[in-house]
């Protein structure tokens, strides 16, 4: 496995190989790489012959400082982690590489980014579509592979792909889960015990929209509603966020449903009362589509029946 | 001449001169060519295999509908001055290819853009930088080639390009400039033969500063008084700007000068007394490098002489 530091020896390299007829598929990553990020890596491997990682803490998408400083960071792992799952070639710039002397140029998706996520992080996707774009000519990639659990910065970094006209394939992939519904992510190991138990209200507030659809829901605001009676049971969360919106545009849904709508969801959870743990801020989305809804088998009960349903 | 009209299309010419081992060179044009584009053609040619030009009047960096809608439009004249100076392909996009619905991604310079011709003109150069962005995106170029006329869109895009880590080399060609020194610009056909007279007073105040620097003047308001005095001297003038800047940062510089300068020029004319021609604004500069400065053969005196240099 190949590692290389430098934009430079990296564009050296993508034509190198685009010139002899290889895909190259790019999965960014920040680092700190759970099985989520390994899923990323078998979607990036199934469309593309050589999968290329960056790992790059960026700054310039951290909103707070603390949250930078406390990112978890394990390099080894993280390059033993991609040997294994047979990445080609690792990027790994340092922060004066990206981000050289007097930087100022910055790539920005205006509506996408500014409800959800947006509104509480301030220039955190003006962060990421910046360093995406430099990834991206950097790597010169044919496709670039994003979780969907960040919906809004994989719906972000597509917009921006086809504004600007980058000649590469933005790619989601599905989000992954701990046993109990859980979406991983890199933040969930600053939870405490206690936390991470009550956690799981996030993935059981999207099971219970999904279930209330399934059983002939459509109207948002109920269907919110079964989410947010989820997200109650847990003391401690603290819902930052809880919408419906659009998937394309993210505008807010109201009334009835008639085509996929994004539930999204970020909760902030504190530390345990016995001082384990930290504050840690959770996202999770889930796509609910109308069109397909019914009622599924499962392991919980539908919590309302159509009309057309009842016997 | 080959024409393309797509992104997708250059894209895919692009990949396959790139492989075959040709160097592309890139010239972006907002049409009505005049010799001053056809020396950046020239230019190209000495960088690169391939010489394309994209034409495309660019809505996104004018800042006043009007401006746009008067654009001068000579499609036919601009392919044959293409085809005769032997261009290898001409891009040729729509407005709704480089601007599809929805768009909503700029690239944006945040600090060389705000003094000058950023000051009067919100929003121009984030139409220029997103627009030349997406241009390299489309034709992948190895060169790019700007006039230095207009040295703050030169700057600007120079650093876009380094700072997002663009694989382009962005060259500078000297301003062309008629018999009695006018820039050449596309829009100097809309002056009346009167402003077009006054129109002398740029290159003529530029003159003045460069002889006065050459005869020992160091002191930055002696070197733009000169150049003021050359503008006041044309009655229909008004001056937008007239300073003496960082060539690198565009900081505003005072007292003597010990490193190059750029002495940059804004002015609008108004139509003729008669009505002939319209209102138009008229940028110009040179550097100024204190380094080099000598008395130079001319058709103008000095207007002073340094102590060392009198008799």
């Amino acid at each position: 496995m190949e590692r290389i530091a430098t934009t430079r020896e990296l564009q050296a390299r993508a034509d190198a190989e685009r010139a002899a007829g290889r895909r190259i598929a790019l999965v960014p990553t920040m680092g700190a790489l759970h099985a989520g990020h390994r899923s990323l890596v078998e979607t990036a491997r199934a469309h593309a012959d050589l999968v290329w990682v960056s790992i790059f803490v960026n700054p310039a998408q951290f909103n707070e400082s603390a949250d930078f400083e406390g990112y978890p960071a394990e390099l080894d792992a993280d390059l033993e982690a991609c040997e294994a799952d047979g990445v080609d070639l690792v990027f790994l710039p340092k922060r004066e590489e990206l981000y050289p002397e007097g930087f100022q140029t910055w790539v920005e998706v205006e509506d996408l980014t500014q409800p959800l996520c947006g509104a509480s992080r301030p220039g955190h996707f003006r962060g990421v579509t910046t360093v995406v774009s430099k990834l991206f000519l950097a790597a010169k990639p044919h496709v670039a592979v994003f979780g969907e659990k960040d919906y809004q910065q994989l719906a972000a970094v597509r917009r921006m792909a086809r504004d600007l006209g980058f000649d590469v394939e933005v790619i989601g992939s599905p989000t992954l889960r701990e046993a109990d519904g859980l979406a991983l992510s890199s933040r969930n190991v600053h939870l405490g015990p206690e936390a991470r138990r009550q956690a799981v209200v996030l993935a059981r507030a999207l099971e219970a929209a999904e279930h209330a659809l399934a059983a002939g829901e459509r109207d948002a605001a109920a269907l919110l509603a079964a989410a947010q009676i989820e997200l109650a049971k847990a003391p401690g969360a603290e819902v930052e966020y809880c919408e419906l919106r659009c998937p394309e545009t993210l505008a807010t849904l109201a009334g009835p449903l008639c085509a996929p709508a994004l539930l999204a969801l970020a909760v902030h959870f504190p530390a345990d009362p016995d001082g384990r743990g930290a504050r840690v801020r959770l996202i999770d989305n889930r796509l609910l589509d109308p069109r397909e809804a019914r009622v599924r088998g499962g392991d919980r009960a539908p919590i309302a029946i159509s009309l057309e349903e009842r016997p």
